[in-house]
């Protein structure tokens, strides 16, 4: 099965005449690969059955594409910033114009609900429209630095400091935002002048190939924007150590620790997995609490790096926050994406397997499963387990899908325990009402972002976005995005007499 | 009566041989005037007793101090930062070293406790040292900015903007705090790179001058730092009317509004009074919130602009924080600065009598005094006044004394209304654990500055601090200080053509 | 004669069905005022017959306008950021569709030539659309302190410091530019949470109208955006010392420092005359410094702040510059606006004779025309004026029409004189090859900025701009006017024990 | 030989009694390896004859300091900024009073002359200084961001977000700055709350260990600076890979690239090789260039990171640049540090031997040696290499020596290729009076820096600091420094209701 939205007019050219495997885009063009040989992407929701076919590229191809981006960059950073922005303003026009091909293809290759699909879309194109405009101030805005701060020194010395472009950005988006959590890479390395060679995921490929499009229809110069498909176990390596790549911005899994260790002098943006806890007290809105948590838990079916994937609550309240939480958990729509279900099939076997062996090692160790287990093929019924204990593998493991264990806790500090033990540490949330224990707490919990009385979330796309530990290094979030994928560059001027300056 | 420190060796210059009346800065020497008239001030814990002279100087001598500051300004400019910031150490190191005749003054000449004065001189040691540092980075630092962010531009511009010394600032503190606040105004005038002029209270006038003494002694270029007395009445228009001047920083009472109205094209920075209110939500800290409602009232005999003004407390809970309260003004010591007690006389006679209307002006429309009306000359024994109304003065006037008026509100519109329909707008608290009231209040909340769980403060030094409508404009705080003493120069560089820039 | 643009239908209700006087905006209405009294514009370039008429307005209506802008402002300041800035790209929108009305009147009200006009009109809709996207960056951030930076302070107090509207902001646009100096103003002050009340002049007061409009049918709430018409002899005072007024921000002549004078405690950010200086070395680049001089001086007939307005130029070199000079300006255009001739009528005969009078004076005391003095009504022709001496008038007044004059100088002090006695301090331009020489010389000009290598100029709009001494106060340029129209509240978190946070 | 002053009394606790080999300093002690082994140093001016030896730690002991430091760490980041700072300074002062130490080890392990020696240790402490106090202030700052800047949302989350420490960074200075670029290190660490594991080189350890000491009496609490040493062979990649770093600040050469290959997921900041060129235009001031080649090129014998390693003249004035330079470098003196001579012996035998390996390759291929060859042991005279082509070893490596070539070239383009081409990209140097051909050719090297008509130069140390390509990642210079020792942290306040703040 392919989707339609590949056979249309406007992604016509990403196809051959008779359908087939998608091509790959080099130097503005979208190409079969010489290697005749593709990967595929299977439907999570129709037991796995192959949905589309991606050219499996070769390490030549891999050169070409770097060599392409590489040349293309020059001329691009003596561009005018705010030429550069109508360029992205431009895509995301034509992202919103456009936006069937991806809601359906998200729909199919990552089972992603209807409308989570199309929101996936729409937040996407603010992202550049808003990355455009704050890559034309903040690049267009540098440092000047006068030399007779420091001891010793007179006013002769003169530094302009500015942010000037790395060179070519490797982006490696996951599965289960393949378009919003590649536009956060290409939109910032584009405005900042870089050129991108993008590694699609296979699952959700399709729909990253159709951003891309979008991008080179808006007119960026061809070889500026490069999307090479193909087996990880290949050409993975290949394309995170090539001596072109000047930046890697990688989201994902462990593979994100590999990337990290193989790469070389290379600036590096990683955000890898997460555990992030949900602290309720005793003084908590539960009903807030209970809410934050089943969409925190639950939304596309758990599958996000910013799921809640743990629950602490302190005794005297637990009873009555999980109440609220089943009876929200009994509300959730379980079905297929294209009705607009909550909770779709995860994104392989292999996944739903991973998250059964996690369901039945706590069982076995005396954990209370709240719900039924239930699975069909890769559809998982929601499930909250309550008595989990630090024994237990789901205590530390990341389900990826839509089960979430419950830990009872005495105090702050068992509360803290279990965020500051994990290897993990990308969010973690805390209600309460008072302002004190949520600051002491917050302060307290080793993960790059805590959110108080709301669930982990990595929007508005404008705030920072961090992990530590092994969820990741290097700050997201737009500036931030823009500033990793720079690098310093500096012009001092040296007077021959000190000179001071008035008005 | 004479302070002795005045007559001790280090401030030996500021007098004749024979004591009498203190001399004026000009040009780095104390001068008396030619005037041959003086200017006295008073202690308040004696009766309003003589305390010391100072000298009346003519509007030539001020022509001539102008004149010197704007002369000394130039080559000041035109001085590295780094050695700009060593003399401030220096006149740091020197108020530390000869605290004793500030110390001193400050007692006898605003009845200040002694553990108060010396902490004052201390703070202004430390607010120096501060400010040197962070002039020696926000001055040392500009903005460059390129021509390409805007449409229709190449990257044919280069602008190099920073901030410069607008000149001559004139700076008028006030009696309650002639050391600190005179420093803070002092201190970022300089290390700006400006001269400064100072006019000092009559009431704290000795110790502002020992203070501009070490500043002089610290090696400052003659000129830079000018000292005139006089009366307010005589050369007070002359003074912020004067064409030498390029900023004045002031800090009083309602005087301010009319130097604001008589300056012209100068830069301003005003602070002028404030009616700090302290709202207690029916779920704070009772005893956080009286025990700062007590430190916040009556410190200093409630003679300072941060001071709570009035207290807004939701009724179901006012009878028990009014216990506390008056548990705590119950132990307050009454009596000598000396003695360093913490209720002392008010300034002057006419401060003493003003508050006494305000209290018999409540007490005849209906509210309850909590402790007995007492009074002996300038002391008055601190006062809560339960039950305010509206239509009293004293819910809405100033006392400057230690007296403070409790309004029991019924919700939230009602306190917000009584802090909103003020002319003033300096500070106010809100005591609740609640993070969300905490915050909705504070942003309703008319006034610059809002402190949530902690009594008004103007400190520490380095946080933004202003008032809003009739409290004052520009913000003030260290760094804020330093840029509103400064003006924008900027330089553009115009290329031939377009460069951008790479590495 | 009325312009024809008034009459068609998106600006129909500017007037009544007659025709007539234009009307006022009030509320989001056009009214006629209860005066019955109209002020009349006169056309430049037809013996200054009348051209449109104006109402005016009373005392009464200018307090209603200013309690219509308090009311709307409080829900305005509440509105998110992103709305407010799609209201205002809205704005632009309707500006670039509607542009021919304000094209028309601005040729005929203000002489102004019909390219021109048109780039006046396009280049307000990108100033509109960039202050939008940089109000919703500084405005969406603030500062956030902790207290342990200064001495004696643990990391227990937080304060989050954020920029929020002054309240209603008057503006005062210009004569010359009542399109661009409006919208420079209304723009910032809208996107941060003001209301605005503008006072068009009376020429270019139909260009003022019709941009007014184009923000009106924007779809901003009734009373956000006020504009009152009327002699600023009458209600001229009556605005500025306004009880509502908050922030002024003025374009224009002598009369800013009059407002300067009589205003208040508010916001003051005033742009006056100026007397550019180009200093042009030997090493120069004497062709660019020719076409420099000549854009810079003859544009718009000189009727621009930023006009070149006199020329220093080293005697070595002088010849060969003035030949340069002279050449240029024998291909000036002289005529009516709608032919986009150059040099167009100066914009009254009061102006007219000023200049007539100056050269006069000039020629009187040894000056050297290099032109023929000729003027026809309003209409000047170009005219250098060479071996011009301190003596003379026109070295330090400001001509404002097509007459520049030239002073040979020895040296750099020489040049450095001319600059730094004016009692203007706008911009100066120098022209050199040499680095060292460029930056010694603009640091030692006390004026807002230098261009170095080009002629004075405005833009780019998000750079700062400035005048010291007479020439204004408070910067200007995008960024800065925001900051202007703003004020801090901080909120100070009290923390019951310290804390500090880790990752 | 051992230096003296680590056997007088501030140093005695770095040796026995009996002198030996010198300790480790783990958690506040000195300590003896286990291992029994040792290191050794030796002098360069004196046939390499033994200086010093020092411990060769074993991986258990390195285990042990890595522990030490990040028990030691966590206390140390809930430390007030402003006692932290306290320490700091007070380091800075003991650096100062026990100068010698490691002003006469600098001599005798790194051959460096006695003045620059002791400004080596006074820029230091300086240094220390300076960061303590912008430390401070960067770290003592957060950023306030609100929601409603981003499409679709309300302002009803306020990020707050500072910067962290990220944990233990491990220092590896270069033994040519053993102290000041081992102080570069461990001050931005220690301010930003961070331990260090420092692994000093082997030639010009004891100057380290000296520092080192300083730090820990100035009463850093035990554990939060470790010094181990040994061989780089044995327990390098043992430390660069070890589970408790979190950043890496290398300086260094080749070895540099092996670290950012073999470093898993932690901050990298390395400062590799340059090859810093200086291009001589025709216009510019020869005098000065001269002055700034031979200063830049032979100061410390070149072996500086930031030498001027390559000459790029124009043809037509070679000779006479060549001239001048060549007068310059025969008074340049030649000999032991100790007579402050300025061209002293290089660090090693195999550093001469490379060094001499160049020469005999240039010579052979035509370049022309403009002084004679001449070495005794580790000393070699100063020579400049005329005629230099590009297939000579020395156009493109990096002598890190007293030998300098130049490349006579005939235009930009030629000169660019040289900067360009190199693998590296750490500073240049442009030398016209020509203010848009400086800027030109400065944005189009592709070099961390470029100095305009000055030498290359590190300092002064608060200007950004970085090389790109081979030359390193990761920008230096205090503050950027501080933050690349730092990560983000956030902290969302999600209110049930949108809320706006005004005043």
């Amino acid at each position: 099965m392919t989707t339609s939205s590949s056979s249309d007019g406007f992604y016509a050219e990403l196809t051959n005449a008779e359908g087939g495997a998608l091509r790959y885009a080099v130097n503005g063009a979208w190409r079969a690969s010489s290697s005749d040989a593709t990967v595929e992407s299977v439907n999570p929701s129709r037991a796995n059955a192959r949905a589309n076919a991606f050219q499996a590229c070769t390490r030549a191809e891999v050169d070409e594409a770097f060599a392409g981006a590489r040349a293309a960059q020059g001329p691009w950073a003596r561009t005018p910033l705010h030429e550069r922005a109508s360029l992205l303003h431009r895509a995301a026009t034509l992202m919103r114009e456009n936006a069937g091909g991806m809601v359906s293809a998200l729909m199919i290759e990552v089972a992603k609900g209807a409308k989570e699909s199309a929101t996936e879309v729409e937040r996407s194109a603010d992202l550049i429209d808003y990355t455009a405009e704050e890559g034309v101030r903040i690049l267009g805005r540098g440092d000047l630095l006068m030399s007779d701060s420091f001891p010793g020194n007179d006013r002769n010395k003169i530094c302009m400091a500015s942010n000037v472009p790395v060179g070519v950005v490797l982006c490696i988006p996951p599965f289960n935002y393949p378009v919003n959590l590649c536009v956060s890479k290409v939109a910032p390395a584009l405005i900042a002048g870089n050129a991108v060679v993008v590694k699609p995921p296979t699952q959700g490929c399709t729909a990253t190939l159709h951003m891309i499009h979008c991008f080179i229809k808006a007119g960026f110069p061809p070889g500026l924007i490069q999307a090479v498909t193909g087996r990880g176990g290949e050409i993975g390596d290949y394309l995170t150590t090539h001596p072109l790549v000047n930046a890697i911005s990688f989201t994902g899994g462990e593979t994100g620790i590999r990337v990290a260790q193989k790469a070389g002098m290379v600036a590096l943006q990683t955000e890898l997995g997460g555990k992030d806890a949900c602290i309720v007290l005793p003084d908590a809105d539960l009903e807030l609490a209970a809410k934050s948590i089943v969409k925190g838990g639950f939304s596309y079916s758990g599958q996000r790096c910013t799921a809640v994937k743990i629950v602490a609550v302190f005794e005297e309240v637990a009873d009555e926050l999980i109440g609220k939480v089943n009876e929200r958990i009994a509300k959730l729509s379980v079905g297929l994406p294209e009705d607009d279900a909550t909770i779709t099939a995860v994104v392989s076997k292999s996944s739903a397997d991973f998250i059964q062996s996690l369901v039945v090692d706590a069982e076995s160790k005396g954990a209370t499963l709240c719900q039924e287990w239930k699975r069909e093929d890769n559809l998982i019924w929601p499930l909250l387990i309550d008595n989990v204990t630090h024994d237990m593998k789901i205590c530390w493991e990341e389900p990826f899908g839509p089960v979430l264990p419950v830990v009872r806790v005495k105090n702050e500090n068992e509360a803290l325990e279990l965020v500051n033990k994990s290897r993990f540490g990308l969010q973690g949330c805390v209600f309460t009402r008072d302002i004190d224990r949520a600051i002491r707490l917050s302060d307290a919990m080793q993960t790059g972002t805590v959110q108080i009385n709301g669930p982990p979330a990595r929007g508005p796309d404008h705030f920072p976005f961090q992990g530590v530990k092994d969820s990741g290094i290097g700050s997201q979030g737009i500036t931030n995005s823009i500033k990793v994928m720079t690098k310093v560059k500096s012009t001092v001027i040296n007077l021959a007499k000190p000179s001071y300056t008035i008005a």
